[in-house]
C-alpha cells in the first residue's frame, strides 16, 4: 500500500454491515491466505478471556455478545472489498482460490458464550469459538473490539449503580467525549446493561429502544435576555418535561428564578459547584416554594466515587447524569481481552494448544467456568476442562453460524441486575478488594506442563 | 421513552450516513424545539475549544476536522427518524411545524477552523459556527464527538512519533482494545494524521488509502506442528513480505529457527521480553546468519515512553508497533473540547455572550487565534476578538452550509509534521513542560469583566 499515499479524506466515513469483514487486522487476512492452503483444513477452538482484571476493577460485566454475534452472522466480502485486498502488495501474489474462498465466505463454526451481563473474572473464558482454522481466526479482531469495549462500559456501569443504590435515576450523557458517534451509541448500550436507566443518546434509544433523557445546555440559558425567559420559553414548550438548568450564572438564583415563574416544572439540574451543599439549598428552596414534586437532577464531571460521597452525605439529589467518567471508562479506558488458540483438530485428533511467551502462557484445550454458589451469593469458580461440563456458565448460542436465539437488551440487564445482586460484599464495593476465588482445575496445570515438557524435550 | 422499554438488542448496530442526525443528545432536539417557535430565528456563534490541557499533554493536535465538516453537510432527517422522535414523551406535545422544519432541514451555516493538523492549546477556539440559532445549537454532540476523539489520538500519536524520531518506522495496531469497531478504524486516521506511517486497521486503508501492514500472531506459529513449519508455510505464501513472529515460545530460538530456513526474510518481530537487550542479540543473530537487510519490529503494550527508553538505549529497532496505548490513549482517554455560545445577534446587533459558572467562565465575542514565531518557532499565541483578524490560524472552511475544499489526509498529515517541527524545544519532550504563552486579548478581559458588571447590576 506504499504506493497508493492517503489521498482520500473520508468524507464522514461511517461504517455499515457491509465493512464488518474489513474492520480487522491485516494479519487476519494474511494468515488466512496461508490457512486456505491447507489439506484438509483443521478445525480449532479459540477462547476469549482476560489475563488480569484492571487494577480498579474487582469484577466484570460481560458486554457486546449481542453484536459480537450478529456480526458473525452479518460478515461477507463484497466484490470492492475483494479487489482492494488484492490490490495490497503482500496479497498480491496469493493465489485466486483464496480470494474466491472469501468471496464465498459465511462463518459456519459454533460458540458457546456466557450470556451477556454476566459477571466474570480473570483467567476465565468468557467466549469459546470453534470453527475451521481460517475462519476462528478471521474474527478475532472484530470480536475483541466489540466485547472489549462494551465490557469496559458495562463493568463502569455497574460500578456506579453499586455506588448509587438502587433508588435513585442513572442517566447516560457522555457521547461528546466517546470515542467517536459511534462508541457514543455503544457506551450508552453497555451503560444501559449495566444499570443505567436511561441515555441522552438519541441514536441509541432508537435503534435499541433504551430510554432517552434530555434537559437544556447553558447555551440555551444564555441565548435569551435572562434565565426567566429562557426557563418560561421552554416551560411554554415542555409543560410536563422541563428540567431546568439553574447553574448557569448562580445556582440559587436560578432556582428562585424557576420558583418565580410560579408554574409547575419537573426538575432542576445542577452542574457545578458544591452539589451536596447546593442540592440541599435547592431542595429546601423547592419545598418552601411549593414545589416538592420538583426533582432534583445533578451532573458535572461526576463519577462512582463522587456519587457514593453524595449518597454518604445524604444529598437530596434524585438522579444522575454521568457522562464522560462513564462514557470512556476514564481510570480503566481499556481491557486487555484476548482471544487464543487452545486447541486444533488434525487428522480427528484435537491436540491442546498454549503459548509459553513470558508471563503470557495460556492454557490448553477447551475449557469451561462453573460458579459455586454460598448462601445465594457467588463464593468461587472453577475453570474446567469443558469436557462432560454441561452446567457451567458458558452456553451455546450459535451454531453451524447461526444464532440459537437473540436475548433482547432488557433481558440482559435483568441478568446483569441479579448478577450484582450476587456479587460477595467486598466486591461491591468500589475499594479494590481480595481477588475473587478462581481455580484454575489442576488438570489444566498438567496439561500446561505436559505440553511445556513435550516441547522442551522434542 | 419509559413507556418503551428497550426490547432490541440491536443487531450489528452499525451506523451509517443516515444515522448521524440522531447521533446526538435528546436536549439538542428539545432545545431546537424551543428555538423553532423564535421569530426571527437570531444568528449565533458556537466555539469549540479546551479549558484545559490534559495534565500529560504539552500540546494538542487538531483531528476529525474533515468529518465534522463532512457530518455537517450530510445531516439530514429521514421519516423513520421524525416517527421516532414525535413518539418520544416530552416531544408528543410539539408542533407539527417543529417537525416540518426538520424534515427540511440542512446546515446552512459558516464554519472557520484552524487546518486539521494544526497544533494547538487550551482556550484557543480551534471551530468556530456561525449560523441560525438552532442549526449551531443541533450540531453540537456530533461536532464534539468527532473532534474530541479524533484530538486526542492524533495528539497521543504525535508524542509516539516525537519519542520515536523520524527515522524508524510507526505503525498503529490498536484495533481490537478500540473503542468499538468503529473507533478503530477512526484511530487509525488520526494517528496517520499525528505522524504513523501505517496501520494494521483493514477498513481505513480501503476507505483512507492509509498503508496496512500486517505480520502474524502467535495462533499461527501454535497452528503448526512447531515453529520452523509456520516460518515456512508463511514464507511459502509470502516470499517476500514475511515478518516473522519469534517469540511464541522462545524469542532466540524463535531467531534461529528463521535463519534456519535458509531462505530471506523481510524481518522479525519481537513482542515480549526485554526488547533492548532481544533487539540487540536478535540484530546480532541476523547479520551473522546472513540476514543483514532482515529489519526487526517491536510490540508489545508500547507506548511514548517505552519507544524513548529503547531508543535512548540505541536498541537496534527499525519499526515499532503500538496498539493498545495509542488507539485509547489510556493515560488521556478523553479529551474536554467544548463548544460554546460567544455571539447571539437579534433585532441587527451581535450580543456577545458567556457563561459564568463557577471555574467554568468563557469568554464572550467571536474570536481568532494569532501565533507569534520566533526563529522558525511558534513563541506565543494570542486570543484576539475576531474582528478584522484575517490573518490568523481559524480560516473558513465551509460557507451556506458547503464545504469551500477537501484538504487530502496526506496533506493534514504533512501539516502536522512542520507543525511538530515549530514547537518549541521543551514542548517536544514527554516530561510536562511550562505551559506555552497563551495571551488572551485584554479587550476580551474588559468584555467579559463588563459583560459580568451588566449581568449583576440589572
Amino acid at each position: 500500500m506504499r504506493d497508493q499515499p492517503a489521498t482520500s479524506s473520508g468524507g464522514t466515513f461511517t461504517l455499515g454491515d457491509r465493512d464488518l469483514a474489513l474492520a480487522t487486522d491485516l494479519y487476519q487476512l494474511t494468515m488466512a491466505a496461508v490457512y486456505a492452503e491447507l489439506e484438509p483444513m483443521p478445525a480449532s477452538t479459540f477462547e476469549l478471556f482476560v489475563r488480569r482484571l484492571p487494577a480498579s476493577r474487582n469484577f466484570l460485566v460481560l458486554g457486546g455478545l449481542e453484536q459480537a454475534l450478529a456480526a458473525l452472522e452479518a460478515l461477507r466480502f463484497d466484490g470492492e472489498q475483494l479487489a482492494y485486498l488484492r490490490s495490497l502488495p503482500p496479497l498480491r501474489g496469493v493465489s485466486t482460490a483464496f480470494f474466491d474462498r472469501l468471496a464465498a465466505f459465511r462463518f459456519s463454526g459454533e460458540v458457546w458464550a456466557m450470556p451477556e451481563g454476566t459477571v466474570f473474572f480473570a483467567q476465565e473464558p468468557v467466549l469459546r469459538v470453534t470453527a475451521p482454522l481460517l475462519e476462528a481466526q478471521l474474527v478475532e479482531t472484530l470480536l475483541l473490539s466489540i466485547v472489549n469495549f462494551q465490557t469496559t462500559i458495562a463493568s463502569k456501569a455497574a460500578r456506579v449503580r453499586l455506588a448509587a443504590g438502587d433508588a435513585v435515576g442513572l442517566a447516560e450523557f457522555g457521547g461528546r467525549r466517546a470515542h467517536g458517534p459511534q462508541a457514543a451509541a455503544w457506551a450508552a448500550r453497555a451503560a444501559y446493561l449495566g444499570g443505567f436507566d436511561s441515555t441522552s443518546n438519541v441514536l441509541a434509544g432508537q435503534r435499541l429502544g433504551i430510554p432517552v433523557v434530555g434537559t437544556m445546555a447553558h447555551s440555551f440559558v444564555m441565548a435569551f435576555a435572562d434565565e426567566e425567559q429562557a426557563f418560561e420559553r421552554y416551560l411554554d414548550t415542555f409543560p410536563e418535561h422541563a428540567i431546568l438548568l439553574v447553574d448557569t450564572y448562580d445556582t440559587l438564583e436560578g432556582v428562585r428564578h424557576a420558583l418565580a415563574l410560579g408554574r409547575p416544572f419537573a426538575g432542576v439540574r445542577l452542574d457545578s459547584g458544591d452539589l451536596a451543599a447546593l442540592a440541599r439549598e435547592t431542595r429546601r428552596l423547592l419545598d418552601a416554594g411549593g414545589r416538592p414534586e420538583a426533582r432534583i437532577f445533578a451532573s458535572g464531571d461526576l463519577d462512582e466515587w463522587k456519587i457514593a460521597a453524595l449518597r454518604a452525605a445524604g444529598a437530596p439529589i434524585d438522579a444522575f447524569g454521568v457522562g464522560t467518567q462513564l462514557s470512556t471508562s476514564a481510570d480503566a479506558p481499556y481491557l486487555g481481552g484476548i482471544y487464543k488458540l487452545v486447541e486444533i483438530e488434525a487428522g480427528g485428533r484435537a491436540l491442546p494448544k498454549f503459548k509459553a511467551s513470558a508471563g503470557k502462557a495460556t492454557y490448553p484445550g477447551k475449557k469451561q467456568v462453573v460458579r459455586e454458589m454460598s448462601a445465594g451469593r457467588m463464593a468461587r469458580d472453577r475453570v474446567v476442562p469443558a469436557a462432560g461440563q454441561e452446567g457451567g456458565l458458558l452456553r451455546p448460542v450459535l451454531r453451524a453460524g447461526r444464532r440459537l436465539r437473540a436475548e433482547p437488551l432488557a433481558g440482559a440487564r435483568a441478568h446483569c441486575r441479579a448478577e450484582l445482586a450476587r456479587l460477595p460484599e467486598p466486591l461491591r464495593q468500589l475499594d479494590p478488594a481480595e481477588p475473587y476465588a478462581v481455580e484454575v482445575d489442576p488438570a489444566l496445570e498438567e496439561l500446561l506442563n505436559e505440553e511445556r515438557q513435550r516441547l522442551l524435550t522434542p
